[in-house]
């Protein structure tokens, strides 16, 4: 028998969440407003945990690619918000690096700061700026590990190119990670967590 | 036109190259002779980066599933021999979880050691071991970027349940990556490496 082919597949809700793909996110707070928009309808459908991004044109604000966590459905730990919004975006452009010669500039927007995975996984999809919403310890707060980060990983960013900013809709974003735990989402692989 | 499926795939070689899904790998270095074969036969093949990964029963050493880099071919910048190991293994196994109750425990076997996104990938894997050939500076040594990965990676995987054992056959798999770089292979993404 041969080895499986693995797919990724958005929740099948997304298509008829993003019906005008041309609906334009001019403002990082549209943009951002969007993927904690996902990361809600997310968690109210059932299909994975309280995170969701976007690949963005950084000029235009075209979305290129969303992309919600999908962890327990998908039955594939890789398979959170940014490394969907990447692999979909990368499949859609045809390429594995979004800042090759010839395509616009493009940001990933998520709705909580990456893990450690997801940290890696920006830097190596070739976008050149990273919007995040709720902080670590906002996820860290309902009890998710986000992993063996350094702690200067922004400045490591934006070493490589890649600019960070922060905070954007935080607030906004922590709610859903509440709703969440209040609707009783499973808080995966948190047996693995360090002690604090 | 809705977002498309991304599907991950391993090269055509790899169901030849292990037709007898029972072949046993009893020791650690069986483990990576495999693993580091599977990266030479990556760049023999043209379908990949010269790195290869597998994940196995830590006690049997059964093979549950080969990973090979497939960035380039794939156009997928997730695509490392580590996240294709995993997500294939969890595919075959039914579960986001390697180490869930009820399964044997498992271990992930890398060529080389694992960048900052296979770093945090490892975490969310469920493995119970990361046995590594080449070492980070194996890889940056012929030019590819490992991340922004913590200096002491190797304790936080030990925080977390995971054992590390390191240089298992490092002189075969540094061949390898020097193999890669004399045949022309190329480099991606280095563009966006720190200055050191």
């Amino acid at each position: 028998m041969p080895f499986p082919t693995v797919e990724i597949t958005l929740p099948a809700w997304m298509d008829d969440a993003l019906t005008d793909r041309n609906h334009p996110y001019p403002t990082v707070a549209d943009r951002m407003a969007l993927v904690i928009e996902l990361a809600r309808r997310n968690v109210e459908s059932e299909t994975g945990g309280p995170f969701g991004a976007g690949i963005f044109e950084l000029q235009s604000g075209r979305l290129v690619a969303p992309g919600v966590n999908m962890v327990i459905p998908g039955n594939c730990s890789v398979a959170h918000a940014e490394i969907t919004a990447i692999m979909v975006a990368q499949k859609i452009m045809g390429t594995f690096d979004l800042g090759e010669e010839g395509l616009p500039p493009m940001e990933l927007v998520s709705s909580t700061e990456p893990c450690a995975m997801c940290l890696g996984a920006v830097v190596w999809s070739g976008v050149r700026r990273l919007v995040c919403g709720g902080r670590d310890e906002d996820a860290r707060g309902i009890g998710f590990d986000e992993g063996p980060k350094p702690s200067n990983w922004t400045v490591a960013l934006e070493k490589r190119g890649i600019a960070v900013l922060r905070d954007v809709a935080r607030r906004d974003a922590v709610a859903v990670l509440k709703h969440y735990v209040d609707r009783g989402g499973w808080v995966y692989n948190a047996r693995q967590s360090a002690a604090p």
